[in-house]
């Protein structure tokens, strides 16, 4: 094989994205041989947009069956991501799933057991890894010469959504057809990069607003509050009616301070590690003495394109993967943690309960409204 | 009259410096006629320093009844705050108190109605009030032209503090002296701009760790989460062993978002209220057009001095104060209901229940342990 033939399954707005990028030739060692979307109105597009030799399919699964393929990138509504990636490992397919892994880490964890038991490659479409800032961030905390994490504070606001985008899928931000809102659908990229870069926490806290700015069922403004085993503590916001939002990623270590803004790192160092200055100067005023220094990257920032490099160079070649599609299920726990906290009002510890947080969500799908959606597909360019 | 004649209560850190700055004369309306403190290395000092014309006096409470003095200037341990206070107003002398006002609300309460029954100036000393800063952010929002707020973000975790200046007092971050650590001693301030700039909260969850840093009882890191009656919500994060700290407040409103930070305010200002956007954009991804301004101060920034010299102002010639000691309450209210939310771990609404709030601190009073203080009086240069 010296291409990975690829099926998408879900070709609304990220699947066309992702076919798009693989026909263009941005992903040399990857080539689309099937597409499959229940819209009849998507598969009239890829009737008159793609090339004649791609198979097109209205069930993911009659296009997993069809043999056209050696790998998938599932790119359909979150709940269908772990039943699809099963199946289609249990078809001996490689899986490129999208983020979110799922809507519920007890689903995940399934789909992770039937990857481990299956010999294929299994990679999560986390793109922000491999953002140069985010790589930077994740080597020079987890690189140690830092010292250990004492606070972490994300703002990231800038997931601004109009109306107009609630509207367009009927799927979306209900509990019935999303699981969820800013959480599922904006935030896997920063709960996955927050794990990555500074390991799980122990206990959330969270206030999650429902349709607070929007007319939707579920929540578009979060605020949670982390706090890890080894006593350090953070908080997590975001929402999608900031305008301008905020990124804004301060972490705070033993030897020093790292803001991450505006797509530039600064470094605060100090000369040495705080927690001992604090308990040997002299004076009550002092301060520990600090460098200021702008940390350079490399400048690579390769998104979805890089990702699905690596998956196809992982099949061929053996060489690493972006994000191992086991690990999907991390960021997910973060969500479902503040989801369930948020709805019991109280603070959760992880890991948390996953039959009371399937319970309580299963409550809010029950009552989840039907909405017509408009079906527009918008230009998503910058926007994920 | 034409010069306010002063008694300086506690010339302990704070009381040194007010002295020094009236003597200076660099409050050309106030003269030093009396000061007391209950140390004797302090009344040494006074003897040795002072001019010969000023009284010492042992107990704040015989400086009230000597006569000598138009006003008192209280910067003693703040559980005496609303006592001397209050006394000083019962023999019709006018009273700047440090902040915080008192340790509950409770005692404060009961000082503001007094104030509020004599003929006296009452005015509390939140100098950092006077900072064109935090005079224009409150300018911009209140003004209104912004639109409502939606969130405020203040991290403030640039308090930073030794073990040495925790060991310097006795009464120092222990439950019965000071009643509290980082949110009675280095907040108030903060506490009370954010009330003056953005109004009271309804609702606060608050994690306060007591002697996370340093080995003292009381919490040197709090983390609140906080909610306004209109919806709005937002954080207060602060920490006296964060190196180098933040000190970032971020207000996002519905014509925008202002970032204050470094001593510079940026406003990001939209063309159109970003509700009105939200609902009409056409776009799933569109955002509100934005300008970024930097804003211009007058540059202006008195501190205690501004403080001191409106408070002569006022009783002089009825020229307004920075601010008006009956506002010291809210600030505490604040710090209040963190503690309370913290101690009973859920979440606090406000007004909340005062008889509680002192119950539960009694029982930290009744646990608090007795330290000796090294008794240093640290040069507070830039740190208050």
């Amino acid at each position: 094989m010296d291409k990975v033939r690829m099926g998408i399954i879900g070709i609304g707005n990220m699947g066309t994205v992702h076919i798009k990028n693989i026909l263009d030739g941005k992903v040399p060692e990857m080539e689309v041989t099937a597409a499959a979307d229940r819209a009849d109105s998507r598969r009239s597009w890829a009737k008159e947009n793609l090339p004649e030799s791609v198979v097109i399919f209205e069930e993911g699964k009659d296009l997993i069956a069809s043999g056209v393929c050696d790998g998938v990138l599932i790119a359909v509504p979150h709940y269908q991501h772990p039943e699809l990636s099963i199946d289609a490992m249990n078809h001996g397919l490689h899986v490129m799933c999208e983020k979110p892994a799922g809507v519920y880490t007890k689903q995940v964890r399934e789909m992770n057991e039937v990857a481990l038991r299956s010999n294929i490659v299994f990679g999560m479409m986390f793109n922000q890894r491999t953002n140069c800032i985010y790589r930077k961030m994740h080597e020079l905390v987890t690189g140690g010469e830092l010292g250990t994490i004492k606070r972490v504070n994300w703002i990231v606001t800038d997931w601004y959504r109009t109306q107009s985008y609630y509207d367009s899928g009927s799927w979306r931000a209900t509990w019935e057809g999303e699981g969820g809102g800013v959480l599922l659908n904006q935030c896997p990229h920063n709960l996955d990069l927050l794990q990555w870069i500074c390991g799980m926490p122990s206990k959330i806290q969270a206030s999650c607003h429902n349709g607070k700015w929007h007319d939707i069922e579920v929540e578009d403004d979060v605020t949670a509050y982390l706090e890890y085993a080894n006593g350090a503590t953070g908080v997590f916001i975001t929402c999608t009616a900031d305008a301008p939002g905020t990124n804004r990623l301060e972490i705070t270590l033993e030897m020093g301070k790292l803001v991450c803004e505006d797509n530039k790192i600064v470094l605060y160092q100090l000369s040495e590690n705080e927690r001992i200055f604090c308990k040997t100067a002299k004076g009550g005023f002092d301060v520990p003495k600090c460098k200021v220094i702008e940390i350079i990257t490399d400048g690579e920032n390769e998104q979805h394109i890089g990702v699905l490099k690596s998956f196809a160079g992982k099949i061929l070649r053996g060489t690493p993967l972006v994000a191992e599609g086991t690990e999907g299920i991390n960021g997910l726990m973060l969500s479902n943690a503040m989801h369930l906290s948020g709805w019991l009002g109280q603070a959760v510890e992880l890991p948390f309960d996953e039959n009371l947080f399937l319970e309580e969500l299963g409550k809010r799908r029950k009552e989840s409204k039907k909405k017509e959606g408009t079906g527009t597909v918008f230009d998503t360019e910058g926007s994920y």
